[in-house]
């Protein structure tokens, strides 16, 4: 299925963001690639960040002249509880698929590659391991990069020997972070290109003051009174818990501050649901803790007014694919408070852009010097947002992709 | 749209539960009735009471030689939001349609009239307010009878007269409850037709004790300690809260005692996630307090499983359509505690099949006294199961629809 309506964009709206220093250099490797087209292939065409990537850079790639198109594999509930075993196993888990569950998932890739699927542009990008066995299917003589969205750097073997066989007909992969590369991946070709953040889209772009005051009454959650953050899935890897017993010991010394957590809940997670659970029983009837989901209306406009209106976002993920959420809160010029998993190293520069921590403890220590010295808090903001400006927003993306296509194609 | 795919059921699969006597009643009247057929519509395939009604009743009225049809209207969600205040309304919310709404509620049952639905069977059976506008827009000779699922007996003014010029063309219309119906509704027949619960479906059918307790340590419930439970949505007319309340109550003298807290949540339901949470919160982590929904696995059969290891079922609603989670539990042999809200009365008769209740103090005494006086609860339990056999099952739900059709068609 090809996803149509998406946003309107163009590189040239974000001149005053990026600077137009880099707007001219993509449009001028732009100009020499013309001709060339792209399909991005994922499995979803909502919910969850590959999705949310694509939103922006389907249409700036079409804004600069090469043309792209983003198709999604169609499949069933069983297909995905499968991917879902294979993602697992990709980050360290020590689960096998059977031979039937194989089967099915090879047999999906097949009929979407011989029956659903138009894939005849020069580049086909494929995301993550669900329509990965694609290329098993199509002989063609397309350049194939499988985009990986996962920590690959310690896979369970057998899952990793599995992924290697199907991708040996691929020209290169990419990865968010150098360190996730794995030894073993046997393309040609490896590229490191970290995600981002679309500043003009509605969790990122600017709000007023009173949009954010209306959008948090809307809520109960008052302006008046600090404010700390977390966005992140329910699930043991998040430790929502730990973020709640971060915000009691800043109680403590603090009475009147607010905790919001923040997720999307899938509803096919039963395990997302269960851990929820956890987390607000766990909160019990204090109302200053706040559960903010899809379920209630919260979506990314909102996410981005409680970040915004934060005094200090945290992310106490124990393990990250790579925690853009860092970077949308650094955006907002909120200090980030968190420990130092994957991705975040690379946004959270600690005393510059917030503070690493390895415990709650320490995380409490950090949050109430933040809270009780608001001149530092908005030092390291402003710091947060000239990095995620300098690294992390889709300009760089575009730009990325751009020259990895001059190297694929020898431009 | 026709709901296909229904369970395979025939009247004389009843035999064994409702008697021979019933059974051959119900047959001999469906010989007169032969070549009379039915359409039943409503507004959804699966979810809620009448879809569960159907899903029995539409295949019985076949195996007895009476053609039925089961039809879905095709809707939007904001036409959704629309019936919904029409339901609150009808209910005595002081609610009204905009000229906008109105028209939009008109014109989906408009197109669904002109297109979408085949309406072609002798009788016609609307259920509740989303499809009743299909009448205006089909002048034809078949009999239409509206059956309310609603406690009409105290609506907001301005939606009943709009309902009521709606039902205008309508032979008849059915209620849960002679107290229900309003005197103001202009349908030239009225009849009252409790609802039913199925005794072979998933929800009610016989478990062996193994079934039970492989179902009751998959969710933790321990099945060697007294087990309290409630049907019911997240909402504040169900009072959850009220039910943990009284279950701390009972804790205090009984403290081994487990509630469940059972119910489908609906994605597209904002207040009864805000509700859920609520309850949630307000059980803390108190372990023995549990809180069992479709999210993590819990359906019909789970339902079943937990009505019959419990020791009491309590509903502690304010307002109910009907409460027919009361039926399912005295089916199952487990005494009710509950208030006297609408259709309640007709089941919990004070002393024979459980205790009516006014308060919270109350029902926490009538539940120790039964977990301390197993017997009586036994008892108790013996009287519901006779009282829902005598009146609240299937077989009797199409007893009353044939004399129904016998009375519409003078056979």
């Amino acid at each position: 299925m090809i996803v149509s309506g998406l946003p309107k964009r163009n590189i040239r709206d974000y001149r005053h963001i990026a600077g137009d220093e880099i707007v001219e250099k993509i449009l001028s490797i732009a100009d020499e690639l013309k001709g060339h087209s792209i399909t991005h292939v994922n499995s979803t065409p909502f919910g969850g960040g590959v999705a949310e990537l694509l939103y922006s850079i389907v249409p700036l790639l079409n804004s600069i002249g090469i043309k792209t198109i983003w198709e999604v594999i169609e499949a069933s509930r069983e297909f995905f509880s499968i991917t879902k075993k294979i993602h697992n196993a990709l980050q360290g888990a020590e689960v096998c698929l059977s031979d039937n569950e194989k089967q099915l998932y090879l047999d999906i890739n097949r009929v979407n590659a011989e029956k659903q699927l138009r894939l005849n542009t020069d580049i086909i990008i494929v995301h993550d391991p669900q329509p990965l066995a694609l290329r098993k299917f199509l002989n063609d003589d397309h350049k194939w990069v499988w985009r990986c969205h996962i920590d690959l750097s310690s896979p369970h073997r057998s899952m990793l020997k599995f992924i290697s066989e199907l991708l040996k007909g691929y020209d290169a992969s990419i990865y968010h972070m150098e360190e996730y590369i794995h030894p073993d991946i046997p393309t040609p070709k490896k590229f490191t290109i970290p995600p981002s953040i679309d500043p003009l889209n509605d969790k990122n772009r600017e709000l007023t003051y009173s949009e954010i005051v209306k959008i948090l009454s809307k809520f109960d959650v008052d302006p008046e009174k600090p404010i700390i953050v977390q966005v992140a899935r329910f699930d043991p890897w998040k430790d929502p818990i730990g973020a709640i017993d971060t915000y009691r010991l800043v109680k403590n010394r603090i009475p009147n501050v607010q905790l919001l957590l923040i997720a999307n809940m899938a509803y096919d997670d039963p395990e997302g649901w269960i851990y929820l659970e956890k987390a607000i029983r766990h909160a019990g009837e204090d109302k200053n803790i706040y559960f903010l989901t899809n379920l209630i209306g919260v979506g990314p406009l909102e996410v981005n007014a409680f970040q915004r209106a934060a005094n200090v976002a945290i992310q106490l993920s124990i393990k990250e694919g790579f925690g853009l959420a860092v970077a949308e809160a650094l955006w907002k010029k909120t200090p980030v408070v968190a420990r130092p998993s994957g991705g975040i190293k690379m946004q959270v520069i600690d005393g510059l852009t917030g503070y690493l921590v390895r415990s709650v403890g320490e995380a409490a220590n950090k949050i109430i010097y933040l809270l009780k010295n608001p001149n530092t808090g908005r030092k390291l903001g402003e710091n947060g947002h000239k990095l995620v400006k300098k690294n992390f927003i889709v300009t760089r993306h575009i730009e990325n992709y751009i020259e990895m296509l001059k190297n694929l194609f020898n431009v």
